[in-house]
Order: structure tokens, then sequence, then C-alpha cells
């Protein structure tokens, strides 16, 4: 029914996470409205993001060059140093600006049941790294999941007797949240982690 | 913070409609997980689409050709015109697949308020369409509003005296609705245009 450049684009849309038939035709038939300098830049901008990005030789964070801007910044503090499973929780952290230090991005998490071991998320590399730096404190950055646990966990022993201090980011209520909506896992952690009032 | 790349793609998908920055920055990232292949495809059919696709010269439909697959089809009823204001109108009737006549694109509504008259959304086009064609009933297919009634109208009356049946769609109660759902306006219309049971 639609012409094949549209039904092409349609397709094309579709490959991006959450969209569907629908969503992906109104957003081709959006494409008729743009200016044909629009076009192009966009056309342009999604070959430019696969051939000039790839990850820092060092951190794995996205860049253009071969060390990202946390790598080459050398304000940050080089005594810790934050490990995420995702590169987007980089620039999470980054908005938030609180804070300054380092980061690696391993490649997702262990998983035994998935069949995703150590070497497959880039541990090797990260432990490398730590072994030759001068970082004091490792905060683990994950999302908490089972998986998240038994990476850091994992990560932990491999440093047992490096006298560098491993930590987690606190679990628990979130702000704002409804106290009737939050799940019970959650709950548990909150309890368990409950501090002292100062 | 972001590598440029990754910026201007952001940016280009803010172009679509209801994108902001967040979803964007989800697409962006998950531009970088497809293939060069699927990325190649991509950029290239969206300039494809602004390239190739223009409107069918007989009755506006988006074609890559002189004229769509409706004009060109010999099959189709050509005594009955059904008229819309935006082209998806048409891709909504054909996966509907009950109607078997012509269409014609308008572009948009007559709306006095926004300064917009009958020669700016293309009725001169349509009149003369009418005038040389062998057309016996014209459908007004806008979706219900001051706009649509006017331009009906507006067009009904310059068809005076040409011996053609205009009719609009019914309005009403959308099947499966909740009735307590309903708005006023169209349970109102629902109500006037109610129907003997047969």
């Amino acid at each position: 029914m639609y012409p094949d450049s549209i039904k092409n684009l349609v397709e094309a849309f579709k490959y991006l996470p959450g969209i569907g038939q629908k969503t992906a035709e109104r957003y081709a038939f959006s494409v008729l409205d743009l200016d044909e300098e629009q076009v192009d830049l966009f056309a342009n901008s999604l070959q430019d993001v696969k051939k000039n990005i790839h990850n820092c030789k060092v951190c794995n964070i996205l860049t253009e060059d071969d060390y990202c801007f946390i790598c080459t910044n050398d304000t940050r503090n080089k005594e810790v140093l934050c490990v995420v499973d995702d590169v987007k929780t980089v620039f999470v952290f980054e908005s938030m600006g609180m804070f300054k230090g380092h980061y690696h991005v391993l490649d997702g998490l262990i998983s035994p049941l998935e069949g995703i071991n150590p070497e497959d998320i880039g541990v090797g590399k990260l432990i490398d790294r730590i072994r030759n730096s001068s970082f004091r404190e490792i905060i683990f950055a994950f999302k908490p999941s089972i998986e998240g646990e038994t990476t850091s966990l994992y990560i932990k022993r491999v440093l047992d007797g490096l006298n560098i201090k491993t930590t987690r980011l606190a679990s628990g209520v979130p702000m704002g949240a409804d106290m009737e909506y939050i799940d019970n896992l959650t709950l548990e952690r909150a309890l368990s982690d409950r501090k002292e009032l100062e």
C-alpha cells in the first residue's frame, strides 16, 4: 500500500527500542515534513555515530578519540573508581555532578544462569587497570539485582589482599516514593541497611 | 558531556513528533547496537523518502511515480470520491479495505480563525477534478470538528447544481467504547444522528 521508500523507512524506525508499526509509520510520515537539510543532518548523524564512536581504551566510555573526557581530565580524583555495567550510567552520574572520580564500564554483568562469565564482560581489563593504578576505593554502581551482586562479589574477591575498599551504592526507598507502592525486596533492603539518625 | 556524534544524533531524533531529550538519548544509544548495514539502510531510507516521495498529480496521495496506486487502478469505482484532509486517512481507509472508490487529499481544512482559506488547501484543484469526472457522490472523511464542517459545507455549496450527492462519515459513539467516558459533543452527535432499528 505504501510506496517503497516509506515502507523502508517504517522498517528502519522499527529498529529503535519499543517502536512498533504504528509509531514507525507516524515517524516516517513526519520525516516528509522536515526540511531537506534536516533529513540530511539526521541521516549523516546516524552514520557518524556508527563510524566515529568507540570505547575509550582505558575505561570503555564512549568517545570519538582514543581516550574519553574523563580519562583525559587531570582534575578527576585518581583514588576512586566507579564500576558500571552500562555506559549510560556514566552519563547519569555526570549529569548529577557529585562524583569526581574515574569510571570503568563493564560489558554487562556476570550471570551464570545465562552463561555470562567474568571474561565475557571484560573483568580482566578492569582488574589489570586497578592493579596498575592508585585506586583506593572501588564503587560498584550496578542496578540492584542478583547479577549485580554476583559481579561485585566476584571482583571484590579477586581484589582481596590489595588493600582496596569495595563499596556499593546504597539501595532502599527512592526519594519521593509512596510507601504503599514499594516492593518487598526494596523494603527488605531499606530495612536491613537502615541508618542511625545523627 | 556526550561526544559530538551522539549529541547531533540526539538532536536529530528530537525532530520526530513527541520525542524529548530522554527518548532521543535512548534512541541514539540504541543506534550503537545496530549493524553498520542497518544504520546505512536507516540513513538511506530517510533520504530516499525525502527524495522520492511526492504527491500524485491527480489526487495528492503520496507516490514515487506521477500517479498513485489508486489513480492507476482501473478497477476502482469512478463514481465515488472520498475527500480527506490528511494523506494518512487514505492509508487507514485502505487498510480497512471496504472503500473501493477514489480519493482526494486536501492540504488541511478551511479555518477562518487561523486564516486558512479554500485556496490554501487546494480546493480549486478538487473542484476542477470533480467537474471533469464522473463522480456522483463525494464523501467527506474529515475528523469531526468545526473546521471539518466548514470545509464540507463550503465544497458542497460550490458543487451546488452539479447533481452530485455529498455525504459525511457518521459520527457517534465508537465501537467498544465505555459510555461513561464519551464526551458531551460526541454524545450529542450520536443522539441527533440516531438510527432506527431495522
